[in-house]
């Protein structure tokens, strides 16, 4: 970094000198983020304490030409939160807290650098429900969630976190705080820019506050896992649960090779010769809960689950969720290096995906688990893989370059709630076309011209240096 | 409209001279929309019969600097398809199509002029439902209802438009045509340039395919009239319904005003001695529906409701909403100019602005009937005058300006479903600011780089001709 000591020491003008780190030891931790095989060294880490400060911050690099990547407790799956040359990391972790619980309104008004947990913990205190439950909620900020317009366990019936997003306080890449949204449910004034600024990945601002709604708590919830010998039947039970018009809370799905790292891993007695497992979840008012849940277990059994277990205690429906919840973590044992993706299709095309992948294994002889949110459509494909065997790892570039080709044939996306960060971004003309990238182009050099945020992320844009 | 002969024959070249409207008496209905004392005369229609002609017709109004408003039924509440200098209109009521129902995926394809209540119709047939239901459902078509984000009557529980809007074709202000989004219910792949188009109202570009998301339709319905001597107390029900966590699916408003012009006009034995009626509807499983209507109905006696009546059959239930979807007709009759607005706020300060609102048409003697989406914050104060009474119509300004500054002050917004358009353009800098304009500004520069796509409305932005 050029002029490192006349930054650092602007920096810590703003923000106190212990809140800028540049030791190397101090921010290695920061060179990667929940992406396998991707890391980068960074230079300096500031911790603004207020917005206030976050916006000086911002103000100082938009002035001098330097690049801005945000980040909470990185966790992204997609390289969003890497370092980049010329530039420093904007960590948003003191700003954790949540300012208001509004039961009138059913709002939740919080800090960016909340744990989402947390969120859910406020909420439920007051009797409510913050549905969106990322995998990493225990550690992930709402500010990332809203950032990378996280996904969860819930989809299926309540959507993603874009859904639960009313409003948001952001500072604009020349520093200036802006507020897009508020409590009305209903508000058309003016462009949604709140929308575009859900899932920009750190690209267009930095999110500082969050609005978020809330729901009534479902009163019931039954969990069920049925048993598969063939993996192809989990997911013609799926497609056809989805066409008898039923939405169930959740619909997650985990295939042979799943099953045997979380049984090896977890021993919760899964029968680890079955061929693919679906946890089902049916929550809502008591009545409708029981008939959906007998109607799914059906719909299982005529396809072909040989076993229907259904929990009867809030124990056991938690150990059930927990095979489901343990799995990423199973399988990241097996191997030194654990590339998660998340190719998406629309549901009708669930049994020609997962047939596909497990081609696409045999194909390059490489050990794939999938897992994922089944009823979403939203599978994760992963590789079992080591980045140091260059070998084995061109082989996974090319199977994700196949299964990516694949799922977009279908009408589906590279990414149903992973981001594009770096690490998919070369797939996205792919899907969007000449005409697309150019719209996104358009639109992130228009809102940050100088292209100082998480550049290189999701879009290449020209980067504008006063001294270019 | 300069060289208007050269531009009839070269946009009669593209759609044929049949689809050119330029007559005087052929392009007045064109000269206005749903928005009371807000017309100006069109110059030139221009009807395409295919996307690609329409693409055509773009390209060439883009090369050639001319403004272009696109229309469908014209049914908006906020001028935005009112026409503009040296500028055509782009009718596109000819794609009517409904492409595909895809009841695998629960989605629904139509091309932009579909009539919304074909929508409906059309995934009824195939046992679905779309929610949305504008008050204009029978003449307007799904793409202005996207480009509005129109509302309804069962935004409480089901939401607006937006909420079911997975993607869309849509024709650049450069004529490129692209398709924004698709069938998965989860995709984080690059910004997400659709919800912003949605509600953009014209100005980025034309909408002219739309893919939806359909539901399964709740099997049983509640429909209840409460009537209440203090409209207060009907404000106060509705707080208290929301803060118990219930959300039906209707929970519409009328007020006293309101009440006598709809029994005056359609005498349908409502009590014109009440100061107000809540119209509640609850959908969902029988169960559900009969509990949630129950403690409704408890909930309104608590508040003050002086009688409930619960509809025994559908044809009653009908009836009983009739009531409410009549309000608009009925009070539109009473004097020749009738203002709709739809300040909206936070439900928790609705007993505010009813109250505020009474007492702001007693200041400046104005007949205000009010009536609306009460459960969503949105009322729609109706001002009952003579657009041809000066004196008058300067009194509804400022009134109509107070209501305004004091739903911001509530955290509201100037509207909640009708658009910002021409009608509300002036107030939408006290809502968002300076810093949330120049926001809007830039985007729309971005995209609309020459200005040409209805200019002067929603935002202003320098029109850039090549003479310029």
């Amino acid at each position: 970094m050029k002029q490192k000591a006349r930054i650092i020491e602007a920096l810590s003008g703003i923000v106190g000198r212990e809140q800028v780190l540049t030791e190397k030891e101090d921010v290695l931790p920061f060179g990667f983020d929940g992406t396998a095989a991707l890391k980068k060294a960074a230079e300096c880490v500031v911790f603004p304490g207020t917005v206030e400060e976050a916006a000086a911050v911002v103000r100082f690099c938009s002035e001098n030409d330097l690049a801005m990547v945000t980040r909470g407790s990185g966790t992204g799956l997609s390289g969003g939160s890497l370092p980049v040359e010329e530039g420093i990391i904007i960590c948003l972790l003191r700003l954790n807290e949540i300012l208001e619980v509004d039961a009138d309104n059913l709002t939740l008004l919080a800090e960016c650098g909340v744990i989402t947990q947390k969120i859910a913990e406020a909420a439920s205190a007051e009797g409510l429900f913050y549905p969106p439950d990322p995998g990493s909620m225990k550690i992930s900020t709402i500010g990332g969630n809203v950032a990378e317009n996280s996904g969860g366990l819930r989809g299926l019936k309540y959507g993603v976190t874009r859904n639960y997003v009313m409003g948001m306080e952001v500072i604009l890449p020349d520093g200036t705080v802006t507020f897009l949204g508020n409590k009305c449910v209903k508000d058309v004034a003016g462009f949604s820019m709140k929308d575009v600024f859900i899932g920009s990945e750190g690209t267009l601002g930095l999110i500082t506050k969050v609005l978020l709604r809330l729901v009534p708590p479902p009163p019931a919830r039954q969990t069920m896992l049925a048993m598969y010998p063939r993996m192809e039947d989990a997911a013609t039970t799926v497609s056809e649960i989805i066409s008898r018009k039923i939405i169930p809370c959740t619909l997650e799905f985990l295939d042979q090779v799943t099953i045997q790292c979380i049984e090896d891993y977890a021993k919760i007695g899964l029968p680890t010769d079955a061929g693919a497992i679906l946890l089902m979840e049916s929550d809502g008012p008591l009545s409708v809960v029981e008939a959906e849940a007998l109607e799914m277990a059906d719909i299982a059994r005529k396809n072909g689950a040989r076993e229907v277990r259904v929990a009867k205690s809030v124990e056991e429906a938690n150990e059930l969720a927990a095979a489901r919840r343990t799995a990423f973590s199973a399988l990241a044992r097996v191997r030194p290096t654990t590339i998660l993706e998340d190719a998406t299709v629309p549901r009708s095309e669930l049994t020609k995906i997962v047939t596909f992948i497990q081609e696409i294994g045999k194909k390059y002889q490489l050990r794939i688990g999938t897992f994922g949110h089944m009823g979403d459509g939203n599978l994760h494909p992963t590789f079992l893989t080591d980045e140091k065997n260059h070998e084995e790892m061109e082989k996974v570039e090319k199977a994700m370059k196949e299964i990516f080709t694949f799922a977009i044939s279908l009408g589906g996306t590279i990414t149903g709630e992973h981001g594009v960060g770096v690490a998919k971004k070369n797939f996205l003309p792919q899907q969007y076309g000449a005409e697309g990238i150019k719209l996104f182009k358009t639109f992130k050099a228009a809102i940050d011209p100088k292209g100082l945020l998480n550049p290189g992320k999701l879009v290449d844009v020209e980067r504008k240096s006063r001294s270019a």
